[in-house]
């Protein structure tokens, strides 16, 4: 098996983030997961994954600490899966990636799953990026300042001589 | 080589976006557009992958709306590559994500790099979902409506004849 770039060790977030998630199609095991699926029959109807692709992403992502594995809730046999703090935290991701993918990926009039405020069932704000001080910001008002490279080392001094 | 599994009829935006962006690191090449990358050179310099392999990538992104290739901006004989509006909506994706990272994969005095507001270089606003009328909505405040599957063809009625 070819072994895949890692960026884990990359000092920008978006590439630790990216790294940790694997394959992307393991966001929607996350989505699930947002949704209630619990068990690994849940998750394999809502995907249609071969069972051992599943089971290895499922694996993955209990060992990144996205997901954690819990006895059944009804006291049977099974294990379910549910999502950490850590993973519940991804809830920003999912809902971004939800609002490009209505924006982009489907015409005016065709039918998609919509995520509705449970109290009221109306569609969410869309999320905006904001400054400290509560400005909207877009991408050409935000920079990325990289990590300064490590100081080189100080010139050896000569050596301190009584004068 | 295997066929993916592919999420592009799904009637869940999330995974028609899952879908188009593909590869798990392909988000990283749209990051470094948003950083000002634009040329082959520069891609391959900040991700570190093969050329062929970047090659493809960068071909999935033109081809999914998410960059197009511009002739080069200093009028040389490259070729550049700039987001499209599509692909500057991903700027939630890439923020959400960054925000995750930050906040799960570096130790407390551990330098990353920063996305910062360009006017005063302070960091951003922690992304907030909300609702309609402005109320935070965490995990357990949001619920997905499926699409309805379509209705029951009517049952035949029995010819009507005269009575």
């Amino acid at each position: 098996m070819v072994r895949r770039t890692r960026f884990n060790d990359s000092d920008c977030p978006v590439a630790r983030s990216v790294d940790a998630i694997g394959d992307w199609w393991s966001l929607l095991i996350v989505r699930d997961a947002f949704d209630g699926s619990r068990r690994f029959g849940e998750f394999q109807r809502s995907l249609g994954v071969a069972k051992n692709i599943l089971t290895a992403r499922l694996r993955a992502l209990v060992d990144g600490g996205v997901l954690e594995v819990v006895p059944a809730s009804d006291g049977s046999a099974y294990n379910e899966y549910v999502l950490t703090p850590k993973g519940r935290d991804l809830f920003n991701v999912i809902v971004a990636l939800r609002q490009w993918g209505e924006a982009h990926f489907f015409a005016p009039d065709e039918p998609h799953s919509e995520m509705v405020d449970r109290r009221d069932e109306h569609p969410l704000h869309a999320l905006e990026v904001r400054s400290a001080d509560g400005r909207r910001i877009g991408p050409d008002d935000a920079v990325v300042k990289k990590v300064a490279p490590p100081a080189a080392a100080p010139t050896p001094s000569a050596p301190s001589v009584p004068s």
